[in-house]
C-alpha cells in the first residue's frame, strides 16, 4: 500500500487527545471506553490502519491483529464496545465524522486554508509544493501545498493540481484539475456545511497521460489511484477513491463513480459510466456509452447498459432489428 | 418570485422610448399602436412582466391584470393588437429580438463590454462585483460586473463567475463557470451573429455546494436557479432557465437542457439527460444515465431512456436476460 | 483543401534530410530505396500530399499522379517498394512514426517546446500569434504560436487556444480549448511516451459559436475543421481530425470521436456519442443521447444506440411499453 503524509496537504488545526473527544462530540457521544491517552492526528480506514488515528466504523466489526499504534474507532454500533481498547459509541457517525475532522484538519472546503503562493512564469505555485527541476508547467496553473511532482513531467495551462502525488514522465493536458474535493456526504443532511471532509490525495503514477479538460476528486482518506503508463482522453470524471491499474485506455466523456477499481490493461470506450463500489478485472474491454453496474470478471468484453457481454448484447440488436422485438 | 436590477449586470447601451421602436425595427415592422411613449429599460417574461420594459409574445395571448407600468408588447401576431395599448407587430420576432436588445443592452457576446477589472490575490475582480469580506476566492478566478457573493463562500480556482447573484455558505470548486451564455437562437438562423442576447442572471441559493468544471448557463430573460442546499458534482451542465428546488442531490456529468424545472429534494444519477422545457416533480430519484423526455411526477422513482417506472425498466431487463426478448 | 505552414505552430527540432533517415531509424528499418536525397520538413497525408515530406503508409497502395515535390514513403509493408521511388521499409511503422516526427519537430507534449509570452491584459499571449486588433480577449487565457485569429472575434475567459487558425467573428466562450492533443498511440504501447505526435491543427470558420468548457483537439496531420456559423454547446468534445460542416448545431454534452465527418446543417442533441471514422450526411438530425455507430445517409433523422431511424426506434419503445417486450 502506498503511503504518504497527510499534513503535508491537509495540515493540522487543533491537535487533539483522545481524552478531548468526550468534550468535542458533545451530546452526540453515547458512551466511550479509553484505555490509554494519545495524540490524534491521522484518520485510517478498513484499507490502512494507520498510528495515532481515528477509525470510524460502520457496522459491528472486528479487526484483528491491528499492528498499528493508538488506534481510536468511533462507531454507532455498540457491539464494538467489546472488539476494541479506545472506542466511543456516537449517536450519528457521519455528524461526528463532520465535527471531528473538521476540528482537526484544514481543507480547502473550510476556509481560512493555510498555504502561500508565488507566482512562478504565469501560474501560482505553492511554497510547500515540491516539483522537480526538469518537470515543466505552462500558464495559470495552480499547484497547492503538499503536491510533489516527479521527473520530465509536462504540465500545461490552466491546470489545477491539489493534494496529488505526481510521479515521473507524466503529462497533463490543458484546463484538467487534480485532487478535487469528491462528492461525500450523506443523503440525508444535505448542504455544504454537511460535506464530508475529503482528506486523502491523488497518485498519478509513471507515464501516465490525462487528456484536457478531466476531473480527478482526491479520496476521502487513502487515496485515488491512476496507474502506470494509463492514457486518460479528455472530459474524464473519476470519482474519489478509484484504483486504476496499469495501461488503462479510457475515452473521452467517461465517469467512474466513487470507489471503484479497475484491473490492469482495460479499455474503455467513451462516454461510459460506472456504478460506484464496483470491481472490474485485468484486460476487461468495455464498449462506449456502456452503463457498467456490476462487477466485471478478467478478460470480458462488454457492452450496454446494464453492461452484459459483447456478444449478447450485439444478438439482442440484430434480433431487435429483423424481428421488430 | 426573485427580483434582480439587470443593469447592473448588464448596461444600457443606448436609451431608447417606445416612439424610437419604428426607427429601430425599420422594415421589419409591419403595424403598430403607441398609446403613450416611454423609457425602455427592461425585458419582461410571461413569469415577470417588469415597468417599462419589451415582452415578445410568438402567439396570440390576452394577458390579464398586468400590474407594471409601461410595457410595451412586441408580436409576430396581428391578433395580440386587440389586447395591448402599447404594441409592435414585427415581420420575424427573432430577428427583431436580436436587433432591439442588442442595440439596447451591452452583453459579453457582444465586444466592447463595459468593465473594469482589478487584479486581487491572483484573480480578476470586476470593480463592479460586491464581495462579502467573509467569502475566499483562489487563484485565476474572473469575476464580472454585477456579481454579488454572500458571505462564507469558498470560490476556488480558475472559477469564471458572470451575471450571477450567490448567496451565502456556498461552494464552488475549481474551474466552473457560472452565468455562461445560454444555447438559445433560431434553428433557422445559425452562426455567433444570431445568437438570442442572453440577458438573465444565474441565482445560487444558501448552501449550495457546486463541483469542479461545472456550466450553469444565466437566463435568457429571468434566471437559472439552484436552490438551497442542493449538492452537484463534477462535469455537470446546466442549461438557461432551469429551476431547480432544494436539497437537488446531482452526480457527475448529468445534463440539464434550458429550461427544466426541478422541485425539492430530488435525486439523480450521473450521466442523466433531460430534455428541455419538463418540470420534475419533488422527491423524485432519476437512476444515473437516464434519459428524461417527459413530466416527472412528485416521488417517482425513474431509469432508462426514455426514463419510465424503475420497476417496470428492471422487469424489462430481467425479461431480456432470460428470454433473450 | 485548406492550408497552413505547420512550422508556424510546430517548428523545426532538427532539419533532416532522406539519407539521414537509415541512421535515425538504426534497427528498426528493414530496407530502402533513394532516388534523391533531399530535405525533410513537412508530414502528409492520404488526404494531402505535401512537398519535401514523409508519408507514413501501413498497406499496400499505390497513390498516382502524385504532383508533390520530394516525397518520401515510410511504410511496413515491402509491397510499396515497387510503387516509390523514395521508400523506406521499417519494422514497427507507430514506432517509427513517433521516432521521426519527435526528432523533427517540436510539440507541446514533449519538454521545451520554444513560445515566448507576453501578459497582455490578464492573458498569456504568444509573441508568435497573430491576433487581429478588432478581436478581444478576455482574462487568465493562453493563446500559443501559430495561432491566428481574425476580425470581430470575443474570446471570453480561461480559454485555452493553441495550434488553431480562428477566422472572423467567432465566439469562444468561458473555459474552452481548443488544439489541444488528439487521443493517438498505438493501443499495444500505452503510455505518455508512445503518444503519436499530433502535429495539425484546429481551423475555426466565419461565425461559429463554442460554448463553455468545450474541447478540440488538433488534427494529427491535416486539421479539424468546424465549419462556418455552427453552434456549439457548452461541454461537446471533439476529437482529432474531425471536420464538421456549415450550420451544424451540436447541444451539450456530445462527444464525436477522431476523424468523424459531418455534413453541412446537421443537428445533433445533447449527449450523443459517435464511433470514429464515420460520415454523417448533410441535413441529418440525431436525437438527444444517440450513439451513432455508422455512416449517416443525407437527411436522415435517428436515434437510439445503436442509432437508427427515429420512427423506428419510437415503434420499438412503444412496443415494449406496450406488449412489455
Amino acid at each position: 500500500m502506498r503511503s504518504f503524509n497527510r499534513e503535508n496537504f491537509f495540515p493540522i488545526k487543533n491537535k487533539i487527545n483522545t481524552d478531548f473527544l468526550s468534550t468535542l462530540l458533545g451530546e452526540g457521544l453515547l458512551s466511550s471506553k479509553i484505555s490509554n491517552n494519545f495524540e490524534i492526528f491521522d484518520i485510517s480506514s478498513l484499507s490502512i490502519i494507520r498510528n495515532n488515528s481515528l477509525l470510524f466504523l460502520e457496522n459491528e466489526l472486528n479487526i484483528k491483529n491491528i499492528e498499528s499504534k493508538n488506534l481510536h474507532v468511533i462507531s454507532n454500533s455498540k457491539e464494538n464496545l467489546k472488539y476494541y481498547e479506545n472506542i466511543s459509541i456516537v449517536k450519528n457517525l457521519n455528524t461526528s465524522y463532520n465535527e471531528i475532522l473538521n476540528y482537526l484538519f484544514f481543507h480547502d472546503d473550510n476556509k481560512n486554508f493555510p498555504d502561500e503562493f508565488s507566482l512562478v512564469n504565469g501560474s501560482y505555485i505553492s511554497k510547500y509544493a515540491n516539483i522537480d527541476k526538469s518537470s515543466e508547467i505552462g500558464k495559470n496553473c495552480f499547484i497547492s501545498r503538499g503536491v510533489e511532482i516527479g521527473k520530465n513531467c509536462v504540465i500545461k495551462n490552466n491546470v489545477v493540481i491539489k493534494n496529488s502525488i505526481i510521479s515521473n514522465n507524466v503529462i497533463i493536458s490543458d484546463s484538467t484539475s487534480i485532487g478535487t474535493t469528491g462528492f461525500g456526504f450523506d443523503f440525508k443532511t444535505r448542504g455544504s456545511q454537511h460535506l464530508n471532509p475529503q482528506l486523502g490525495i491523488v497518485i498519478i503514477d509513471d507515464g501516465v497521460h490525462l487528456g484536457a479538460r478531466c476531473s480527478i476528486d482526491r479520496a476521502k482518506i487513502d487515496f485515488t489511484l491512476i496507474g502506470e503508463n494509463s492514457m486518460v482522453d479528455n472530459m474524464v470524471h473519476i470519482g474519489h477513491n478509484c484504483v486504476i491499474g496499469k495501461n488503462a485506455c479510457i475515452a473521452a466523456q467517461t465517469g467512474i463513480s466513487g470507489s471503484v477499481t479497475i484491473g490492469q490493461n482495460v479499455t474503455i470506450g467513451g462516454q461510459v459510466g460506472f456504478a460506484g463500489h464496483i470491481i472490474i478485472g485485468d484486460n476487461v474491454i468495455i464498449a462506449a456509452k456502456s452503463g457498467v453496474t456490476k462487477n466485471i470478471k478478467d478478460n470480458s468484453v462488454v457492452a450496454g447498459f446494464p453492461a452484459t457481454d459483447m456478444k449478447e448484447w450485439k444478438k439482442n440488436i440484430i434480433r431487435q432489428k429483423k424481428y421488430g422485438h
